[in-house]
Protein backbone atom coordinates (compact mmCIF):
# COMPACT_ATOMS: atom_id res chain seq x y z
CA UNK A 1 0.00 0.00 0.00
CA UNK A 2 2.91 1.90 0.91
CA UNK A 3 4.09 2.37 -2.77
CA UNK A 4 0.59 3.94 -4.03
CA UNK A 5 0.76 6.05 -1.37
CA UNK A 6 2.87 9.48 -1.98
CA UNK A 7 2.08 11.31 0.54
CA UNK A 8 3.16 9.16 3.09
CA UNK A 9 6.41 9.62 4.48
CA UNK A 10 8.83 7.72 6.76
CA UNK A 11 7.96 9.42 9.37
CA UNK A 12 4.36 8.74 9.97
CA UNK A 13 5.04 5.18 8.51
CA UNK A 14 7.56 4.53 11.63
CA UNK A 15 5.12 6.18 13.98
CA UNK A 16 2.26 3.80 13.18
CA UNK A 17 4.72 0.48 14.49
CA UNK A 18 7.06 -0.51 17.00
CA UNK A 19 9.95 -1.62 15.63
CA UNK A 20 10.73 -5.31 16.34
CA UNK A 21 13.74 -6.73 18.07
CA UNK A 22 14.90 -9.90 19.16
CA UNK A 23 13.18 -10.58 22.34
CA UNK A 24 9.79 -9.55 20.18
CA UNK A 25 9.87 -11.55 16.84
CA UNK A 26 8.63 -14.90 17.93
CA UNK A 27 10.49 -18.05 17.25
CA UNK A 28 7.41 -19.74 16.32
CA UNK A 29 4.09 -18.90 14.69
CA UNK A 30 5.61 -15.35 13.40
CA UNK A 31 2.63 -14.56 11.48
CA UNK A 32 0.63 -14.50 14.51
CA UNK A 33 3.21 -11.55 15.45
CA UNK A 34 2.06 -7.97 14.84
CA UNK A 35 3.69 -4.47 15.63
CA UNK A 36 1.23 -1.49 14.82
CA UNK A 37 0.57 0.36 17.38
CA UNK A 38 -3.20 0.48 16.91
CA UNK A 39 -3.51 -3.49 17.29
CA UNK A 40 -1.23 -2.72 20.50
CA UNK A 41 -3.44 -0.15 22.36
CA UNK A 42 -6.77 -1.73 20.95
CA UNK A 43 -5.59 -5.08 23.35
CA UNK A 44 -4.08 -3.15 26.11
CA UNK A 45 -7.23 -0.53 26.37
CA UNK A 46 -9.35 -3.90 26.55
CA UNK A 47 -8.06 -5.61 29.32
CA UNK A 48 -8.39 -5.12 33.13
CA UNK A 49 -5.08 -6.43 34.47
CA UNK A 50 -1.84 -6.91 33.08
CA UNK A 51 0.77 -9.68 34.49
CA UNK A 52 3.90 -8.08 35.42
CA UNK A 53 7.44 -9.86 35.80
CA UNK A 54 10.02 -9.08 37.10
CA UNK A 55 13.37 -10.81 38.80
CA UNK A 56 13.71 -10.85 42.54
CA UNK A 57 16.52 -12.51 43.90
CA UNK A 58 17.04 -14.08 40.73
CA UNK A 59 14.32 -15.80 40.96
CA UNK A 60 11.27 -14.59 38.52
CA UNK A 61 7.89 -13.10 39.98
CA UNK A 62 5.09 -12.56 37.99
CA UNK A 63 1.41 -10.42 39.47
CA UNK A 64 -1.73 -9.15 38.49
CA UNK A 65 -1.51 -5.75 38.32
CA UNK A 66 -3.90 -3.06 37.38
CA UNK A 67 -2.35 -0.66 34.87
CA UNK A 68 -3.25 2.48 32.50
CA UNK A 69 -2.00 3.69 29.22
CA UNK A 70 -1.35 7.29 28.17
CA UNK A 71 -0.17 7.06 24.75
CA UNK A 72 2.59 5.11 24.16
CA UNK A 73 3.53 4.88 28.17
CA UNK A 74 2.28 2.54 30.56
CA UNK A 75 1.71 3.16 34.53
CA UNK A 76 0.81 0.53 37.15
CA UNK A 77 0.89 1.29 40.73
CA UNK A 78 0.93 0.06 44.18
CA UNK A 79 1.67 1.23 47.70
CA UNK A 80 5.25 2.35 48.42
CA UNK A 81 6.07 -0.54 50.12
CA UNK A 82 5.18 -3.09 48.21
CA UNK A 83 7.67 -5.40 46.42
CA UNK A 84 8.26 -4.30 42.59
CA UNK A 85 7.75 -0.68 43.45
CA UNK A 86 10.31 -0.72 46.09
CA UNK A 87 12.76 -2.13 44.00
CA UNK A 88 12.67 0.33 41.66
CA UNK A 89 14.11 2.69 43.32
CA UNK A 90 13.11 6.30 43.80
CA UNK A 91 14.90 9.46 42.45
CA UNK A 92 15.45 10.94 39.99
CA UNK A 93 15.70 8.81 36.67
CA UNK A 94 19.64 9.61 35.71
CA UNK A 95 20.11 8.17 39.13
CA UNK A 96 17.46 5.69 38.98
CA UNK A 97 18.67 2.06 37.70
CA UNK A 98 14.50 0.98 37.13
CA UNK A 99 13.24 -2.00 37.42
CA UNK A 100 14.09 -4.37 34.42
CA UNK A 101 10.08 -5.90 33.36
CA UNK A 102 8.11 -7.47 31.02
CA UNK A 103 4.35 -6.22 30.90
CA UNK A 104 2.45 -9.16 29.53
CA UNK A 105 -2.15 -8.74 28.89
CA UNK A 106 -3.88 -11.93 27.29
CA UNK A 107 -7.20 -12.01 25.78
CA UNK A 108 -8.31 -15.55 25.71
CA UNK A 109 -11.23 -15.35 23.08
CA UNK A 110 -12.13 -18.84 21.94
CA UNK A 111 -11.03 -22.89 22.60
CA UNK A 112 -10.31 -24.32 19.37
CA UNK A 113 -10.87 -27.83 19.58
CA UNK A 114 -9.41 -30.26 16.73
CA UNK A 115 -10.08 -33.58 15.75
CA UNK A 116 -6.80 -34.31 16.99
CA UNK A 117 -5.32 -33.72 21.02
CA UNK A 118 -1.92 -32.23 19.43
CA UNK A 119 -3.97 -29.45 17.64
CA UNK A 120 -5.88 -28.42 20.60
CA UNK A 121 -5.77 -25.05 21.35
CA UNK A 122 -6.68 -20.96 21.91
CA UNK A 123 -7.87 -18.01 20.33
CA UNK A 124 -6.41 -15.65 21.77
CA UNK A 125 -4.74 -11.95 21.82
CA UNK A 126 -1.67 -10.99 23.92
CA UNK A 127 1.09 -7.99 24.18
CA UNK A 128 3.94 -8.59 25.56
CA UNK A 129 6.04 -5.42 26.64
CA UNK A 130 9.49 -5.80 27.32
CA UNK A 131 11.33 -2.41 28.96
CA UNK A 132 12.69 -1.26 32.29
CA UNK A 133 10.13 0.82 34.60
CA UNK A 134 10.98 4.01 36.41
CA UNK A 135 9.49 5.57 39.29
CA UNK A 136 7.19 8.56 38.33
CA UNK A 137 8.43 11.42 40.51
CA UNK A 138 6.61 14.48 38.91
CA UNK A 139 3.68 15.47 40.93
CA UNK A 140 2.10 15.94 37.56
CA UNK A 141 3.16 13.23 35.37
CA UNK A 142 2.24 11.25 38.88
CA UNK A 143 -1.42 12.43 39.03
CA UNK A 144 -2.19 12.13 35.52
CA UNK A 145 -0.84 8.25 35.90
CA UNK A 146 -3.30 7.93 38.22
CA UNK A 147 -5.88 9.27 36.44
CA UNK A 148 -5.28 6.69 33.69
CA UNK A 149 -5.41 4.41 36.09
CA UNK A 150 -8.33 4.67 37.44
CA UNK A 151 -10.27 5.48 33.94
CA UNK A 152 -8.47 2.31 32.55
CA UNK A 153 -10.87 0.26 34.41
CA UNK A 154 -13.83 3.18 33.72
CA UNK A 155 -13.43 5.34 30.98
CA UNK A 156 -14.25 8.99 32.42
CA UNK A 157 -14.61 7.61 35.82
CA UNK A 158 -11.79 10.48 37.12
CA UNK A 159 -14.46 13.01 36.90
CA UNK A 160 -16.80 11.53 38.76
CA UNK A 161 -14.69 10.67 41.69
CA UNK A 162 -13.01 12.13 44.76
CA UNK A 163 -9.51 13.27 43.38
CA UNK A 164 -6.44 11.57 45.48
CA UNK A 165 -5.30 13.84 48.25
CA UNK A 166 -1.88 14.36 49.40
CA UNK A 167 -2.03 11.58 51.99
CA UNK A 168 -3.24 9.01 49.14
CA UNK A 169 -0.54 10.70 46.56
CA UNK A 170 2.33 10.15 48.95
CA UNK A 171 1.39 6.30 50.11
CA UNK A 172 1.05 5.52 45.81
CA UNK A 173 4.01 4.72 44.35
CA UNK A 174 3.56 4.60 40.18
CA UNK A 175 5.77 3.36 37.69
CA UNK A 176 6.25 4.23 34.02
CA UNK A 177 6.99 2.19 31.23
CA UNK A 178 7.70 3.33 27.76
CA UNK A 179 6.28 1.42 25.22
CA UNK A 180 9.11 0.56 22.77
CA UNK A 181 9.67 -3.01 22.90
CA UNK A 182 6.58 -4.47 22.01
CA UNK A 183 4.68 -6.85 19.96
CA UNK A 184 0.91 -7.97 19.59
CA UNK A 185 0.25 -11.64 18.89
CA UNK A 186 -2.77 -13.12 18.20
CA UNK A 187 -4.64 -16.71 17.10
CA UNK A 188 -8.48 -16.59 15.25
CA UNK A 189 -10.05 -19.11 13.13
CA UNK A 190 -10.62 -22.80 13.76
CA UNK A 191 -8.52 -25.97 14.04
CA UNK A 192 -5.54 -26.55 12.13
CA UNK A 193 -5.99 -30.07 11.70
CA UNK A 194 -3.67 -32.73 9.57
CA UNK A 195 -5.18 -33.44 6.35
CA UNK A 196 -5.27 -37.50 7.21
CA UNK A 197 -7.54 -36.77 10.16
CA UNK A 198 -10.12 -34.98 8.46
CA UNK A 199 -12.84 -37.88 7.99
CA UNK A 200 -12.32 -38.78 12.05
CA UNK A 201 -15.37 -38.68 13.64
CA UNK A 202 -14.98 -35.98 16.38
CA UNK A 203 -16.44 -32.85 16.99
CA UNK A 204 -14.38 -29.80 15.40
CA UNK A 205 -14.23 -26.09 15.89
CA UNK A 206 -14.21 -23.22 18.93
CA UNK A 207 -16.46 -22.49 21.41
CA UNK A 208 -15.58 -18.90 21.73
CA UNK A 209 -16.04 -17.44 25.01
CA UNK A 210 -18.48 -14.31 26.21
CA UNK A 211 -17.07 -11.38 27.96
CA UNK A 212 -20.08 -8.86 29.62
CA UNK A 213 -21.49 -7.67 32.77
CA UNK A 214 -23.43 -8.84 34.87
CA UNK A 215 -26.36 -6.29 36.69
CA UNK A 216 -24.41 -3.48 38.76
CA UNK A 217 -24.44 -4.29 42.73
CA UNK A 218 -24.58 -0.68 44.47
CA UNK A 219 -22.53 -0.07 47.39
CA UNK A 220 -24.87 -1.36 50.55
CA UNK A 221 -24.26 2.00 52.25
CA UNK A 222 -24.82 4.02 49.12
CA UNK A 223 -26.98 7.35 49.97
CA UNK A 224 -30.38 7.41 48.71
CA UNK A 225 -31.25 9.27 45.47
CA UNK A 226 -27.79 8.33 43.94
CA UNK A 227 -28.49 7.51 40.04
CA UNK A 228 -26.29 4.75 37.92
CA UNK A 229 -23.84 6.96 36.40
CA UNK A 230 -24.47 7.15 32.21
CA UNK A 231 -21.19 6.11 31.45
CA UNK A 232 -22.00 2.69 33.67
CA UNK A 233 -25.78 2.05 31.91
CA UNK B 1 -12.64 -25.99 63.16
CA UNK B 2 -9.95 -27.98 64.06
CA UNK B 3 -9.93 -28.05 67.60
CA UNK B 4 -13.27 -29.82 68.47
CA UNK B 5 -12.73 -32.20 65.57
CA UNK B 6 -11.12 -35.23 67.43
CA UNK B 7 -10.59 -37.24 64.44
CA UNK B 8 -8.18 -34.87 62.82
CA UNK B 9 -4.59 -35.32 62.68
CA UNK B 10 -1.86 -33.23 61.13
CA UNK B 11 -1.05 -35.48 58.78
CA UNK B 12 -4.34 -34.56 56.88
CA UNK B 13 -4.28 -30.96 58.22
CA UNK B 14 -0.61 -30.67 56.36
CA UNK B 15 -2.01 -32.53 53.26
CA UNK B 16 -4.69 -29.94 52.93
CA UNK B 17 -2.41 -26.93 52.55
CA UNK B 18 0.62 -25.45 51.39
CA UNK B 19 3.23 -24.23 53.43
CA UNK B 20 3.95 -20.33 53.37
CA UNK B 21 7.27 -19.27 52.75
CA UNK B 22 8.70 -15.69 52.14
CA UNK B 23 7.72 -15.73 49.11
CA UNK B 24 4.36 -16.28 49.24
CA UNK B 25 3.33 -14.04 51.84
CA UNK B 26 2.54 -10.73 50.82
CA UNK B 27 4.27 -7.81 52.13
CA UNK B 28 0.49 -6.21 51.89
CA UNK B 29 -3.12 -7.20 52.67
CA UNK B 30 -2.13 -10.59 54.22
CA UNK B 31 -5.65 -11.33 54.52
CA UNK B 32 -6.47 -11.65 51.27
CA UNK B 33 -3.89 -14.67 51.16
CA UNK B 34 -4.56 -18.40 51.25
CA UNK B 35 -2.77 -21.49 50.97
CA UNK B 36 -5.30 -24.22 51.19
CA UNK B 37 -5.22 -26.51 48.53
CA UNK B 38 -9.10 -26.35 47.56
CA UNK B 39 -9.05 -22.63 46.85
CA UNK B 40 -5.57 -23.06 44.85
CA UNK B 41 -6.71 -25.77 43.08
CA UNK B 42 -10.58 -24.37 42.42
CA UNK B 43 -8.66 -21.09 40.44
CA UNK B 44 -6.19 -23.02 38.53
CA UNK B 45 -8.91 -25.20 36.95
CA UNK B 46 -11.18 -22.86 36.12
CA UNK B 47 -8.58 -20.70 34.11
CA UNK B 48 -7.75 -21.16 30.69
CA UNK B 49 -3.85 -19.75 30.41
CA UNK B 50 -1.37 -18.95 32.60
CA UNK B 51 1.15 -16.42 32.76
CA UNK B 52 4.66 -18.03 32.76
CA UNK B 53 7.41 -15.98 34.08
CA UNK B 54 11.44 -16.75 33.32
CA UNK B 55 14.38 -14.87 33.29
CA UNK B 56 16.42 -15.06 30.23
CA UNK B 57 19.80 -12.87 29.92
CA UNK B 58 19.05 -11.45 33.31
CA UNK B 59 15.72 -9.88 32.25
CA UNK B 60 12.26 -11.17 32.78
CA UNK B 61 10.21 -12.60 30.28
CA UNK B 62 6.41 -13.29 30.60
CA UNK B 63 4.58 -15.43 28.42
CA UNK B 64 1.08 -16.51 28.22
CA UNK B 65 0.40 -20.17 27.67
CA UNK B 66 -1.71 -23.10 28.33
CA UNK B 67 -1.38 -25.44 31.34
CA UNK B 68 -3.07 -28.91 32.69
CA UNK B 69 -2.81 -29.98 36.09
CA UNK B 70 -2.57 -33.60 37.50
CA UNK B 71 -3.31 -33.23 41.44
CA UNK B 72 -0.33 -31.32 43.19
CA UNK B 73 1.98 -31.13 39.84
CA UNK B 74 1.35 -28.12 36.91
CA UNK B 75 2.45 -28.90 33.24
CA UNK B 76 3.49 -26.65 30.70
CA UNK B 77 3.69 -27.40 27.21
CA UNK B 78 5.67 -26.17 23.88
CA UNK B 79 7.44 -26.36 20.95
CA UNK B 80 10.80 -28.45 21.16
CA UNK B 81 12.07 -25.21 19.84
CA UNK B 82 10.16 -22.68 21.94
CA UNK B 83 12.44 -20.54 24.32
CA UNK B 84 11.20 -21.51 28.23
CA UNK B 85 11.34 -25.37 26.46
CA UNK B 86 15.07 -25.47 25.07
CA UNK B 87 16.14 -22.96 28.19
CA UNK B 88 14.68 -25.74 30.82
CA UNK B 89 17.46 -28.69 29.10
CA UNK B 90 16.54 -32.00 28.35
CA UNK B 91 17.65 -35.00 30.24
CA UNK B 92 17.26 -36.43 33.67
CA UNK B 93 16.07 -34.49 36.59
CA UNK B 94 19.91 -34.92 38.28
CA UNK B 95 21.27 -33.41 35.65
CA UNK B 96 18.80 -30.89 34.86
CA UNK B 97 19.21 -27.49 35.84
CA UNK B 98 15.36 -26.66 35.12
CA UNK B 99 13.88 -23.44 35.31
CA UNK B 100 13.09 -21.13 37.61
CA UNK B 101 9.94 -19.77 36.78
CA UNK B 102 6.99 -17.83 38.30
CA UNK B 103 3.48 -19.39 36.97
CA UNK B 104 0.25 -17.01 37.88
CA UNK B 105 -3.36 -17.51 37.25
CA UNK B 106 -5.46 -14.56 37.83
CA UNK B 107 -9.92 -14.44 37.49
CA UNK B 108 -10.77 -10.80 36.44
CA UNK B 109 -14.39 -11.07 39.05
CA UNK B 110 -15.57 -7.39 38.81
CA UNK B 111 -14.56 -3.59 38.81
CA UNK B 112 -14.68 -1.70 42.31
CA UNK B 113 -16.35 1.74 42.04
CA UNK B 114 -15.32 4.39 45.40
CA UNK B 115 -16.66 7.19 45.90
CA UNK B 116 -12.50 7.82 45.92
CA UNK B 117 -9.85 7.39 43.11
CA UNK B 118 -7.41 6.28 45.27
CA UNK B 119 -10.02 2.93 46.40
CA UNK B 120 -10.68 1.77 43.39
CA UNK B 121 -9.86 -2.01 42.54
CA UNK B 122 -10.57 -5.03 40.79
CA UNK B 123 -12.26 -7.89 42.36
CA UNK B 124 -10.35 -11.07 41.50
CA UNK B 125 -8.72 -14.54 42.28
CA UNK B 126 -5.12 -15.44 41.57
CA UNK B 127 -2.28 -18.07 42.30
CA UNK B 128 1.49 -17.73 42.11
CA UNK B 129 3.55 -20.47 42.06
CA UNK B 130 7.19 -20.13 42.37
CA UNK B 131 9.22 -22.93 41.57
CA UNK B 132 11.76 -24.83 39.05
CA UNK B 133 10.51 -26.43 36.01
CA UNK B 134 11.54 -29.41 34.56
CA UNK B 135 11.67 -30.89 31.08
CA UNK B 136 9.34 -34.25 31.04
CA UNK B 137 11.02 -37.47 30.16
CA UNK B 138 9.36 -40.33 31.05
CA UNK B 139 7.03 -40.82 27.87
CA UNK B 140 4.30 -42.38 30.14
CA UNK B 141 3.87 -38.96 32.90
CA UNK B 142 4.90 -37.12 29.40
CA UNK B 143 1.90 -38.60 27.61
CA UNK B 144 -0.69 -38.17 30.83
CA UNK B 145 0.51 -34.47 30.82
CA UNK B 146 -0.67 -34.25 27.43
CA UNK B 147 -3.75 -35.57 28.36
CA UNK B 148 -3.85 -33.03 30.84
CA UNK B 149 -3.92 -30.10 28.99
CA UNK B 150 -6.18 -30.92 26.52
CA UNK B 151 -8.46 -31.70 29.45
CA UNK B 152 -7.66 -28.51 31.26
CA UNK B 153 -9.08 -26.83 27.88
CA UNK B 154 -12.62 -28.86 27.77
CA UNK B 155 -12.62 -31.70 30.96
CA UNK B 156 -13.42 -35.18 28.78
CA UNK B 157 -11.89 -34.13 25.38
CA UNK B 158 -8.60 -36.36 25.47
CA UNK B 159 -11.15 -39.19 25.50
CA UNK B 160 -12.98 -37.70 22.07
CA UNK B 161 -9.95 -36.89 20.18
CA UNK B 162 -6.88 -38.77 18.36
CA UNK B 163 -3.96 -39.31 20.65
CA UNK B 164 -0.79 -37.89 19.82
CA UNK B 165 1.42 -40.10 17.89
CA UNK B 166 5.35 -40.30 18.31
CA UNK B 167 5.90 -37.34 15.95
CA UNK B 168 3.82 -34.78 17.53
CA UNK B 169 5.14 -36.40 20.80
CA UNK B 170 8.40 -35.83 19.95
CA UNK B 171 7.72 -32.25 18.42
CA UNK B 172 6.11 -31.41 21.88
CA UNK B 173 8.20 -30.44 25.37
CA UNK B 174 6.43 -30.61 28.63
CA UNK B 175 7.58 -28.63 31.49
CA UNK B 176 6.50 -29.97 35.03
CA UNK B 177 6.06 -27.68 38.04
CA UNK B 178 5.37 -29.00 41.46
CA UNK B 179 2.64 -27.05 43.46
CA UNK B 180 4.53 -26.64 46.49
CA UNK B 181 5.16 -22.86 46.67
CA UNK B 182 2.24 -21.75 46.12
CA UNK B 183 -0.34 -19.16 47.22
CA UNK B 184 -3.78 -17.52 46.22
CA UNK B 185 -4.94 -14.09 46.93
CA UNK B 186 -8.51 -12.70 46.32
CA UNK B 187 -10.17 -9.52 46.60
CA UNK B 188 -14.19 -9.45 47.23
CA UNK B 189 -16.64 -7.73 48.10
CA UNK B 190 -17.62 -3.52 47.68
CA UNK B 191 -15.52 -0.32 47.81
CA UNK B 192 -13.61 0.69 51.29
CA UNK B 193 -14.19 4.13 50.88
CA UNK B 194 -12.78 6.78 53.75
CA UNK B 195 -15.35 7.25 56.61
CA UNK B 196 -15.13 10.94 55.89
CA UNK B 197 -15.99 10.20 51.87
CA UNK B 198 -19.58 8.33 52.52
CA UNK B 199 -21.60 11.49 51.94
CA UNK B 200 -20.33 12.34 48.38
CA UNK B 201 -22.82 11.81 45.37
CA UNK B 202 -20.31 9.48 43.49
CA UNK B 203 -22.01 6.00 42.52
CA UNK B 204 -19.99 3.66 44.18
CA UNK B 205 -20.39 -0.09 43.83
CA UNK B 206 -19.01 -3.19 41.56
CA UNK B 207 -19.69 -3.82 38.38
CA UNK B 208 -19.61 -7.87 38.00
CA UNK B 209 -17.72 -9.34 35.09
CA UNK B 210 -19.96 -11.94 33.17
CA UNK B 211 -18.10 -15.10 31.76
CA UNK B 212 -19.85 -17.29 29.68
CA UNK B 213 -19.34 -19.05 25.84
CA UNK B 214 -21.02 -17.94 22.73
CA UNK B 215 -22.95 -20.29 20.06
CA UNK B 216 -20.65 -23.20 19.16
CA UNK B 217 -18.83 -22.69 15.59
CA UNK B 218 -18.46 -25.70 13.83
CA UNK B 219 -15.08 -26.25 11.40
CA UNK B 220 -16.32 -25.32 7.93
CA UNK B 221 -15.08 -28.68 6.27
CA UNK B 222 -16.90 -31.05 9.44
CA UNK B 223 -18.36 -33.45 7.92
CA UNK B 224 -22.23 -33.89 7.98
CA UNK B 225 -23.43 -35.99 10.53
CA UNK B 226 -21.24 -35.45 13.32
CA UNK B 227 -23.31 -33.86 16.02
CA UNK B 228 -22.07 -31.79 19.06
CA UNK B 229 -21.05 -34.01 21.84
CA UNK B 230 -22.65 -34.02 25.48
CA UNK B 231 -19.26 -32.83 27.25
CA UNK B 232 -20.24 -29.57 24.55
CA UNK B 233 -23.59 -28.76 25.46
Amino acid sequence: MQTTQTTTDTTSQDSAAYAPTDRTVPTRSKERASYDKESVHRILDEAYVCHLGFVRDGAPVVLPTLYGRVGDRLYVHGSTGSRPLRMAGAGQEQADPGLKVCLTVTHVDGLVLARSAFHHSINYRSVVVHGTAYQVTDPEEKRAALDSLVDHVVPGRTADSRPANAKELAATAVLRLDLDEVSAKARTGGPNDEPEDMDLSHWAGVVPLRKGYDALIPSADLAPGIEVPDYLA
